[in-house]
């Protein structure tokens, strides 16, 4: 789960290391400060340890989390949290979408946070969405949350429901890599533009099972432009997507998922259902209630 | 030469047509005009037919040539025509070198009207340049136009020479794409941008023997860019071009070589030693000279 980077270049997180509590993405409250940034009874939210309480030496980079929404906490660990930043992140930097409203969006694993994320935006600008994802559960969802086509590509053809659209598509939000990728670059039309969110179809493939895409010279053809961004590199977007997203979520104009874990004991479980593939929504690990 | 393009995309320039003359980019004189655009004596920059002498009804595009810099006119096929276009625009639009001198770009077919105009924008920003090409003459000339390491893709490995600079690369302008394409993402650098210009070693590749690209999740990973484009897309910068590219070339800050194929009849060995690789330098059909 925490894979060593590719070569010469660090990975998003320090590595795990042995012996010490795991970490991740969390919300917490401060109930000690020795710093001016953060005062008692402070929600923050960044990379915490799986644990009850934990000590922040120096001045850690934990974000202040005002809520004058009101949002339940979990969400700023999804929808409000990394997730609903990836999206808007990266949509709002390469899909291009708010030049050319009217487009094709193909998003896949568009149940995930991050996925019925950009589901929304899209949706939202006037684009169509088509949307792929592993189960009929998950396809009744994504249609729920607004996308126009959403189908189980375990099931369904993915290239045939893309062939079938007869427009191609524009723009392909990709989470997964593979033989998804090379099937969107066939269908993708002039100035389609990828944005590289995602591999989870090349993770876990040892060398002789990684997926080869054949159709990259349609990038140069197609005038294709494809892009892979990292959340943390865009301090202000980050501040952006906080005064506009969270309050999008709370009005019900964004809506998300959970799947909560309740007590640090199923914290394994819940780790062990997301590199399976088995949660059915964001998973959150509830550590205590307030 | 003139494929078909891509499922739903137009090719960049209409097909031959049976029995007629083939066209391709050439400079030519008005003789007579019954348009306000063209007066008798103007040199003319546009798709032309192989021929000595054309009618144009309507009013074709076709760019008048100032050519204040008293370039020899063939040069306006190549390196202050399409193939400089090509590499000014791209490099201007996609390099993001502006960002960041001091960066290493690796260009494929580096001895090409295109690559060698590429090598001499990158070198003139202060870019450290690693070229390819295929003989030991065009490394010579790669290297006399100022590449800092040139060398033979032929008898030296491209994965080797790139480990070997043991700082990886941070531009790719992709020539050539397939196995080339692939060993540079594994070389660049986080934030690395690929130009997608060419891609040679697929164009006559039959399905079976198309390259698959395997490490495409480093796009994602390494926050990598991948970017196709059409020269002619960019009316604003083609004009661009036209105030500042050409002086360079009269002024010899910009170096080229030409390959002058002299007579009409020439013109089935010219294309045919395009398309096989023989050609050594841009190859020119002189129709006539004035």
């Amino acid at each position: 789960m925490r894979e060593p980077g590719p070569p010469g270049v660090q990975n998003y997180y320090p590595p795990y290391e042995l012996g010490q509590p795991i970490t991740g993405i969390g919300v917490g409250v401060i109930i000690r400060s020795e710093s001016p940034k953060y005062r008692t009874g402070d929600h923050v939210y960044g990379n915490l340890a799986y644990q009850a309480y934990s000590i922040h030496k120096g001045v850690p980079s934990l974000r202040v989390l005002p809520n004058v929404e009101t949002l339940p906490w979990s969400v700023y660990t999804g929808m409000a949290g990394m997730a609903g930043q990836t999206a808007y992140i990266g949509w709002k930097l390469y899909s291009k979408a708010e030049k050319v409203v009217g487009d094709t969006v193909f998003v896949s694993t568009a149940a995930g946070p991050v996925g019925s994320a950009v589901v929304q935006l899209a949706k939202s600008q006037g684009l169509k969405v088509v949307a792929s994802t592993g189960s009929d559960e998950k396809v009744e969802f994504v249609k729920s949350i607004g996308a126009d086509i959403a189908f189980n590509y375990k099931t369904q053809s993915t290239a045939a429901i893309l062939e079938g659209l007869g427009t191609g598509i524009d723009i392909y939000w990709d989470n997964v890599g593979g033989e998804t990728l090379e099937i969107a670059i066939n269908l993708l039309n002039a100035h389609g533009r990828i944005i590289s969110c995602g591999s989870i179809s090349q993770y876990n493939a040892g060398d002789t099972e990684k997926y080869g895409v054949k159709n990259l010279i349609y990038v140069m053809t197609k005038r294709l432009s494809m892009t892979g961004f990292l959340v943390f590199e865009h301090p202000d977007l980050i501040d952006e997507f906080y005064k506009e997203f969270p309050q999008k979520v709370a009005s019900g104009e964004i809506k998300y998922t959970e799947q909560r874990y309740e007590g640090l004991e199923l914290a394994g479980q819940a780790i062990l259902d997301v590199q399976r593939g088995h949660n059915k929504a964001k998973a959150v690990i509830v550590v205590s209630n307030e």
